[in-house]
């Protein structure tokens, strides 16, 4: 008789952001006459930039042809993105990547959960508290969390690393030494971030204990201010001990077109065995590939007019955090995030819990937002609002909360 | 210190077509002037049809507005691909699937391998040998194959079951129990298939042993003979004890455009536990969806344009594995496969070993196949030849090995 993956039924409830779409649905349905602001889940709204559309256009065409018909792409991606990547993203920050240190994904969501597959089920994970679910859930489901401890709303064998307004959202060191770190600034879903040499105290940290940072660079594009590392591997040592996640979704609107990459530097080993080559050989064997044609839009973000189209859409999400985050604080509310990043984190107000608040909010203001709660227990009392709405949508939602609250 | 997933040092070499990835571009490196032809791997070559084109250009169109933009696709998929196929795939083959049964991925490699994630490691996995081998290199790196035998060349926990000219390539029912059994019809690599009165075996045998089966159905569209399933739901009982996988990459060309979808029925449990809910859960927190344009051009291939269109490429494709089968035949060569699916299987001659034949091929023809003993020990002495190459290409493909060995 075949046997499940037990560790399934150790996850609690289910995707933060299902049960946040299930309760969004039996409200409109209740009452399909009130317009719903959602400044829920951090979905772009924005459609894509010209340059990505033309693109788009240009290699439907070329599957049009015999000629110019793309199969199975390279195992680890087309050249001419990765190519891209390492000049822009890399070499123009000082930081020297190879084009195989690069693996094109469908997105940084696959690759944060799918890298688990290399590591051994005995490793001890820490992870910020809140955290984006992702992180947990996936090693849940690979057995390397122990059980939910329900009193805590902990899974016991994790290393939780409170992120919250005492400390400046800033972790500290973990007491208990782990194995894999995940680090993820600016950080979803407190819209905060560390000054470089913070992040040099983790690099080095890790360098010292033995520790793989997995690094989750996905709002980067956000950042505006100068001490802030673009990726850590501006950090000396860092390619010894860390690859870092990327993608397309929140600085070129992919999140319904699916692009990411993943860095894994050759330096990176666990004795002779570089995880370059675990993740190379779990590319090549469950993975097929980005649609060619999305890697050629991909590209396409690279060039002048689309690194000219994205910087507007980028600011005009960035004009939307600055309208959450004035608008709340000069209406006295606390509130986090917002500057180096699309989210604005909130005390929620009247010691309120975060799905309280979640479910006080939609009913009575018809906004939706995230409760801080579903990202970790020091998420409870906050609440997550995305820069990602209408500017106008955005104002009114802004309205609507101090009206309400 | 972290430690890495021992089991991938467990894998042999690197995945096949890597292998001769490399070897075909070591020769053409050495030989630039020499033209190659190849039939190697199962890769498609005609562009793709106009009315998923036309669907690709008109979808990418609604991504450059903002009214129609897209973004985060629902979890298991968009809801009009998958009424589409629950009612062309199934419905009209008189097999009722629900389309929350449906889940729309990126494409039947990444199922086969990520499918994985909800079973136990303590599963014993039998496959047919030769196979495909994402399904045995995705278990050796989940630890449930145990160790590699090199004198025998299989992994010593994998129930193998061979399928050879002598038992006209159908896999008999093995005498040690399985708990999850892959099976693959019409059949990569070999080309052959199975009557449906022989797949209902498997089903009965799977409901009596309480075994689970995977059954990849990528081929389905190349099934001529009336008496092949198309799909396993076709035989009695199969929704409780079977899932299964298809693909867009083989029937539309989709190899380089990523599209696939697994079907796993509400009835199928473990306990109380339904798969299905686990891989929702695992579909929900590891993967974000096939890009809209793409689950949009899926869509298309269901249209009767579409259809039309894509079985005059299927139609195309066969033509060549006739050419193939009936010009190797003629010359005295033993041939399988090639009625219900795009592959030949060949009898490598004068007893050579299927890589010495790859090698002579290569270098004294020309012509890229695939090593039969790369799919599986019973593989060895066996050839894989694809009818997925231009018809011209084909012929002279067929004349030079004939005129070669």
């Amino acid at each position: 008789m075949f046997r499940i993956n037990e560790n399934f039924l150790k996850l609690q409830g289910s995707y933060l952001f299902s049960t946040i779409a299930s309760k969004v649905s039996a409200y409109t349905e209740a009452n399909p006459d009130k317009k719903i602001i959602r400044l829920g889940i951090g979905d772009v709204t924005l459609p894509l930039c010209p340059a990505v559309i033309d693109r788009l256009h240009s290699a439907v065409d070329e599957m049009a042809v015999k000629e110019t018909f793309k199969g199975y792409s390279p195992d680890l991606g087309y050249e001419f993105l990765r190519k891209a990547i390492a000049d822009h993203d890399y070499k123009e920050r000082g930081v020297d990547i190879d084009i195989d240190e690069i693996f094109v994904s469908d997105g940084a969501k696959s690759d944060s959960g799918n890298i688990g597959d290399i590591f051994s089920v005995d490793n001890k994970i820490a992870v910020c508290d809140p955290v984006y679910p992702v992180y947990v859930d996936t090693n849940v489901m690979a057995g390397r969390t122990g059980e939910f401890d329900k009193d805590k709303g902990v899974f016991r064998d994790v290393i939780y690393m409170p992120c919250t307004a005492e400390n400046n959202f800033i972790p500290e060191l973990p007491k208990e030494t782990p194995d894999i770190i995940y680090l993820c600034f600016p950080n979803n879903p407190t819209g905060t971030t560390i000054p470089k040499a913070e992040l040099q105290k983790w690099v080095d940290y890790a360098l010292k204990v033995g520790a793989v940072i997995i690094y989750d660079a996905a709002y980067e594009a956000y950042i505006t201010e100068d001490d802030v590392a673009h990726s850590i591997f501006e950090c000396e040592g860092a390619k010894a001990c860390a690859m870092e996640l990327r993608s397309f979704s929140k600085n070129a609107g992919f999140t319904g077109t699916r692009l990411g990459f993943t860095v894994i530097p050759k330096e990176l080993k666990c004795g002779d065995v570089t995880l370059n080559s675990l993740w190379a050989r779990r590319h090549g064997t469950k993975f097929n590939g980005a649609p060619y044609i999305v890697q050629a839009a991909g590209a396409a973000v690279y060039t002048p007019e689309g690194q000219r189209q994205i910087k507007e859409q980028i600011a005009y999400y960035m004009n939307n955090a600055k309208i959450i985050r004035e608008g709340l604080k000069s209406a006295g509310y606390d509130t986090y995030g917002g500057v180096n990043a699309p989210y604005i984190w909130m005390k929620t107000p009247h010691g309120m819990s975060s799905w309280d608040f979640f479910d006080y909010l939609l009913q009575k203001a018809g906004v939706v937002g995230t409760p801080g709660s579903g990202f970790g227990p020091h998420g409870e009392g906050y609440f997550r609002l995305t820069a990602f709405g209408d500017t106008e949508n955005t104002k009114e939602a802004v309205e609507r909360i101090i009206r309400t609250c």
